[in-house]
């Protein structure tokens, strides 16, 4: 199959489009599209939040509004248009009854109830339909649906936060602005995109952090999971006032514990692993069940160490200050290595600068 | 002072020159010359390993050779000619006997033996004499010459190379291969431009490092400086065997140490401070008088501490390859802050990719 300048120009701008929807409508794909009638752009949107329409009927609907005639229009769509009735009605049906001429679609749908139904349907009702174009852009797109559709999971990011000596909080704990304020709003976007936030009751404790977005306004709270293998989960936690929900995760089900988390507004699970911990791959699962399209840790370097040991890791965003702590100072992620041939060597998928501070995002994906 | 275009850019291909020269001339600076006449580049020329000519003399030798006639031509210099007998005859006076017209130095040479005077020479001869064109990129440019007749000691570097959670050997010391072939050919640079390298006697008893140039032929070896406030220094250690010359500093006098390290070839001088360590401020003092325009530690966590926190280094190379190494691993530096307000925030400098690898220079000048 091979697409033209202008099919990539509108693919890349309903990329855009799936961008400005990226924080809104967990569990479903943050989905774009543009409808082009005689080369212009007549009608654009995005999936809106959880029962609001999919980006296909936006789109329709920005063009009716503008007057537009839609019959005949190629639809760039960066995901297939959906077959079922779900809780809107199917967009491949809308493409199909507005007289849709064409629809381009970045990639198939793995979910089990479209793929490749929805594109099916629009070629059986005479519509010409490629798939493909800007396919990789889309899977970055769509990292956390795809992931918790394809392998039951979240993608699961580690954010750290530290010195160029890999330091991350002083040996008394203090460990406020060692990053600059541009990698703090960094982090909140970060948080935005999240479905969850990962900590562990060592950090609770010692930091009492909040998990939320504060600086942006998305309608919704990430779902605070807080692994308590130690049942050490205070229920003071400032975090279990806050906006959104909070889960606990146990590793042993201690009825007063429970009990008393509960009272506090926490939801408390047991997922225990055979050496009494917390079992982070059964986590993980039971998040995906939950809808957890994205799921991002900021711990301390028990956690973080044992997340790296345990594989299940697909991301590492590091925040990097230009300063020195000295070896006093806490370092990123308790783990050991036998020999350097160990070495975690995740993938640099990008680096950049965020105020003084240089951000990295490392991929453990196998890609080189 | 207002220079032209073409002043800035016969300076900068002098600074080029002097940088073709960086490795050989030590411990005096390496300078570079251009002759421009009528608006055409009719010699080039760069200092020569001491007790050879000077810069302004192998430009001069340069268009002789070809032919040209050098009077009424500009000498582009990037350090002030000098104006005294050492083992050469003054430059400035070559300068005046040759007819040059008008000469523009990059700055004034601070050496006390010359300090203006070569300038004044030329001008008291007719010459026109201007100074202060890219001057800062002079300073950089024999920033350990400037070190030692300024402050009396060398430029003090270290280097350290790192993994991306600030981890330089595994907890079995194992530490080979951390970065990459190309971090390791700029190591040999960084050697090679550097008039002594520092380490301590763990490192030797550790890694038995040899601290030599080995990828570059510049005629000499740095000399290698090693700390040994604990008199573990072994007479077994490879570097006393290999070409150039080793300085074991001690804290204490103790004789049979001594004897058994100056009968393996090394010079041995104490050098107590107080607490009974090495004085590292004597030290560099000791290294100025002898010469010693550059010096650069590659040593232990111990040593760079100390380092660190003396507060007498310059400058930090950090090689920081993409991987991570786990807190079971050795740090970079032994410090300890009581206050995040205490961090050292250096000045990044320069922040370049080497192979796979990220280099910073870091520098401690008070400049933002």
């Amino acid at each position: 199959m091979s697409f033209s300048a202008e099919d990539h120009l509108y693919m890349a701008q309903a990329l855009r489009l799936a961008e400005s929807g990226r924080c809104l409508t967990t569990p479903n794909p943050a989905v774009g599209c543009v409808l082009v009638r005689q080369g212009r752009v007549i009608g654009q949107g995005h999936t809106q939040p959880v029962g609001g329409p999919h980006a296909e009927v936006m789109a329709m609907r920005d063009a009716v509004e503008q007057g537009e005639d839609i019959r005949g229009a190629t639809a760039y769509v960066t995901l297939e248009p959906c077959s079922h009735h779900g809780r809107t009605p199917p967009c491949a049906n809308g493409l199909i009854e507005a007289g849709i001429a064409r629809v381009v679609a970045a990639m198939v749908d793995p979910h089990p109830l479209v793929a490749g139904r929805g594109l099916a349907m629009l070629r059986e009702a005479g519509i010409v339909v490629e798939a493909g174009l800007l396919a990789g852009e889309a899977r970055e797109s769509l990292v956390g649906f795809l992931s918790r559709i394809e392998r039951g999971r979240p993608w699961f990011r580690l954010k750290i936060a530290a010195s160029l000596d890999g330091r991350t909080a002083l040996a008394n704990g203090e460990s406020q602005w060692i990053t600059g304020p541009a990698a703090r709003a960094d982090v909140q976007r970060l948080r935005a995109r999240s479905c969850a936030m990962l900590t562990g009751s060592g950090t609770v404790l010692k930091d009492d952090p909040l998990l939320t977005v504060r600086d942006l306004d998305i309608g919704r709270q990430p779902l605070r999971v807080v692994l308590d293998s130690r049942a050490q989960m205070p229920v003071t936690a400032k975090m279990l006032a806050a906006p959104g929900r909070t889960l606990v995760v146990v590793a042993k089900a201690q009825a007063a514990h429970i009990a008393a988390l509960e009272g506090a507004g926490a939801e408390v699970i047991a997922l225990p692993d055979a050496q009494g911990r917390v079992d982070l791959a059964g986590l993980l699962a039971e998040l995906g069940r939950r809808g957890i399209n994205e799921l991002t840790a900021e711990a301390g370097a028990r956690l973080n160490g044992a997340c790296l040991h345990s594989g299940l890791v697909d991301e590492v965003v590091l925040y990097q200050a230009p300063v020195l702590l000295g070896n006093a100072a806490s370092g990123m992620a308790d783990f050991s290595l036998g020999s350097l041939a160990d070495k975690l060597a995740p993938r640099v998928a990008e680096v950049r600068q965020v105020g003084a501070d240089t951000r990295y995002c490392l991929r453990f994906d196998g890609k080189s």
